[in-house]
């Protein structure tokens, strides 16, 4: 089985986790992780254009061969909802952009792959992560934690068939 | 007082109203109004990245003072309102890019604006602007109409003072 790379993106306009994960003979290591901040004085097309950018850099330096985002199905206002629609918006151009396919899964089906618990909190996943990726220390904050997440749950979903992944509306061929 | 031309939009994956609207010797005329859709057997990103170039181009094209973009604040449910956010990310980053300053306006907002009547319904918005931009022909579709009527609000609202405008989060200085 080849190696696979994969970007996993926890969107936000404040804050978008960005985690890379590779996977090499049946063993999943992180390449790198990190987050997107965007400065809250600024403009608020001018914040979504930074994001823009700074998606569009990652995905030109790693090359992955997909992306996976979480999913957002469920929110307590529409402002939320709004605000995370807008980051997700200019991340999925960025990935038009650099053709590169786009997944996404549901925080459960995230938590589940990672803990096996729908219900887990942020820790607990974090810590899950830990170990699965080898990392040396807790990945923070927990937006990069979730990213590394959800990028893992992308590659043991594809690999074991455990959820059939739904490419976003199609994707690049 | 110089002649003020707004780009007013009404943002949606599926069919994105926009209107430009012309205001000199304070008289409201309309330069263009259509819709822009996009193809809805395309890759979800690629949607995106279609609705960003249509409105890069059109602000190119007529290079508008302002943006003026209807707000949502209330949705049924979190699943539309992610959609019209992904679809505002991608509208606003063009605008960022143009160096367009944005500033958005409630349904509520933009229908006082037009007919005095904030429970006004699509017609009766329709009626209205065809009748302040003295078109030939009622305003079609419904997304077209709606977009010249909150390039209309931001006019009148920024002339008369009836409300406060607010930028959103700042525009360019």
């Amino acid at each position: 089985m080849p190696d696979r790379l994969i970007l996993g993106v926890d969107p936000g306009v404040a804050s978008t986790g960005v985690g890379v994960v590779r996977e090499r003979d049946r063993r999943y290591e992180s390449v790198a992780y990190d987050v997107i901040r965007t400065p809250a004085g600024q403009a608020f097309p001018d914040r979504l254009a930074a994001l823009h950018r700074a998606c569009g850099a990652l995905l030109k330096r790693h090359h992955p061969d997909e992306m996976a985002m979480e999913r957002l199905f469920f929110t307590k206002n529409a402002k939320t909802a709004i605000a995370v629609g807008q980051a997700q918006g200019v991340i999925l151009l960025a990935a038009s952009e650099a053709r590169t396919p786009v997944y996404d899964y549901t925080p459960v089906e995230v938590k589940n792959a990672v803990t096996g618990d729908g219900r887990s909190d942020k820790r607990g996943v974090a810590l899950m992560v830990q170990r699965l990726l080898a990392l040396a220390e807790l990945p923070r904050p927990d937006d990069a934690a979730d990213a590394l997440a959800v990028a893992y749950c992308h590659l043991v979903s594809t690999r074991r068939g455990i959820t059939a992944p739904r490419r976003l509306l199609g994707g690049h061929p």
